[in-house]
């Protein structure tokens, strides 16, 4: 029989429909990139030689000799670094100026070399690029919040195959971060623990759903996961923003991002995904209710009419199922 | 210079990527599905000849002779019409058995008849059965609301080509539709209005998002639509839910429908699309503060990390333009 399941730190049903249920396996996609690309690729603004196709710089490590990671703003920004912000509202329609940054982190000088083929120093300048890049931008007095992520592959909405994460700061903070950290208010009141605390907590004593854990993480599927496959890096220690992460705690995220990256690679056959840090807004530093997090969500399925329609999602993989898949999965080839 | 626009309705943000804008015929797909299909299958289900290889009808239009629209349960159910409703309730981790009914409802006994090139008459037919099935399946006391929604094509998450919509009884009312009802209730306490009226008429004293509008309905691209050509029918008369709609503006939505239909199919290449009936539950027959709707997807792009990041969406289409376009498209072939 299927079972309704809700996931209390999103306040999201999802139905687990056990009998449409597919075997792990069957969620891997043929990949039509293996094989097709090239370690250079002279046209493409991202390798090195054509640092000249993009916009100045703005971020590179290392910061001498040739760089492995380097930031610069989207040439196709969706906002306007130059804009000065104005919000106007009359009556129905409220409007801002779409003021605010948009920037490209290129993760590696090698066209074809996917995040999870990274070496582990390799993968560690990305995340301390994460970092560098979320602190800046956020440093800007129209910036509001910023989203880090990362499209994989086509199905992820990207089109520019060479290895890349985004960050966008909005001079707003989005009502769905907002409507979060209102759920973990309430819960924290109610309770006295921060929600994302608790859910680590029972997570690691309950074991089903996780896929790995070291001192200062855990990767795991949630109880109630929107899709197949939807994972979840949560830090043990509480600290509200991701800018409160210690160097260390950075390198356990390096490591295990790495390694679930891999999982997949290796065993669902390099699907689609997108990655996004989710975090408090930098003015929530030092919050006791709520927690920064990583969010992976692999593109194996669509969402169709019911989704749309009702909010909420059918999951046709069991998560605990997904979880002793990907335990399975060897990370090193 | 970029534009963020705010959606009161369902408080999302938007940002209009006007910089990245295309020109709307561009969003027209090849269409793989052209000319590759017949009017009969023998092995599709919900063809004429078929009807044993599908669980048991539970209503058909007309009552007698062939049928022209005929619902029945679905094979591969999200949930299970047997089951009793049981909640548990465990620390983190909540559930309730996956009880509810999730149906099919055949358009047509054509398999090659999109809805978009169904007769009037035919057209008419399937939004009675849409009341029909909608009033049945929430007659059932395990449901506490349905979603009546079609998939069009599979970038909006359909396999089977023969037309047809579904329902789904949930024996939740999902939160997003609670988080709506609220949104209006804060707004009528407010303004004293009901918001969709109040949208309703904005649109209409504005008139640059119009699309088409008849005595009972508008059709109309949201000031803050998501994502390309979003489209949102909206009946003039204030009614709070779908089954408190007259015998004549289900009719005026069946003509509305239909046409709006046309004028993607023939102005942007019969894309891929979802169409949703968003209503509150039953139990807010009568409400003041809130009213039903219909809401068009077209899925002309993909959501990325962006999205499933911050819950803010990217428009690279002016809502404006895209009412512009569609006002212009010729929908008799």
């Amino acid at each position: 029989m299927p079972e309704i399941r809700y996931n209390i730190v999103t306040r999201e049903w999802v139905i687990i429909a056990t009998e449409r249920a597919r075997r792990p396996e069957e969620f891997a996609q043929a990949n039509p990139r293996r094989g097709k690309t090239e370690a250079y690729v002279a046209t493409c603004p991202f390798c090195p030689g054509n640092e000249h196709l993009t916009p100045p710089e703005t971020m590179r490590l290392p910061e001498e000799g040739p760089w492995h990671v380097r930031a610069m703003p989207n040439k196709f920004a969706a906002l306007d670094a130059n804009a000065s912000l104005v919000r106007r509202g009359t009556g129905m329609r409220r409007t801002i100026t779409g003021a605010g940054i948009h920037e490209v982190i290129v993760e590696t000088p090698l066209h074809d070399r996917t995040m999870a083929l990274l070496e582990p120093r390799e993968f560690e300048r990305v995340i301390e690029a994460y970092r560098s890049c979320y602190e800046r931008v956020t440093d800007d007095p129209r910036v509001a919040h910023a989203t880090l992520f990362k499209n994989h592959g086509e199905r992820a909405g990207t089109s520019l195959e060479h290895p890349h994460s985004q960050i966008v700061g909005t001079p707003i903070i989005p009502p769905r971060v907002r409507e979060r950290m209102e759920i973990a208010l309430r819960f924290y009141d109610e309770a006295g623990h921060c929600i994302i605390c608790s859910t680590v907590e029972d997570e690691l004593s309950d074991g089903a759903r996780v896929v790995e854990e070291n001192s200062d993480l855990v990767a795991f599927i949630p109880f109630a996961a929107l899709t197949p496959f939807h994972l979840w890096i949560m830090p043990k220690r509480h600290t509200a923003t991701f800018l409160e992460a210690t160097d260390g705690e950075l390198e356990s995220l390096s490591r295990m991002l790495r390694s679930v990256l891999r999982r997949f690679h290796f065993g669902l056959e390099n699907p689609d995904y997108n990655v996004s840090v989710r975090t408090p807004p930098r003015e929530a530093n030092g919050l006791k209710y709520y927690h920064w997090y990583v969010s992976f969500v692999p593109r194996v399925t669509r969402t169709a009419g019911f989704e749309i329609g009702s909010g909420m999602f059918i999951n046709t993989a069991l998560p605990e199922k997904s979880a002793e898949f990907l335990r399975g999965v060897k990370t090193e080839a």
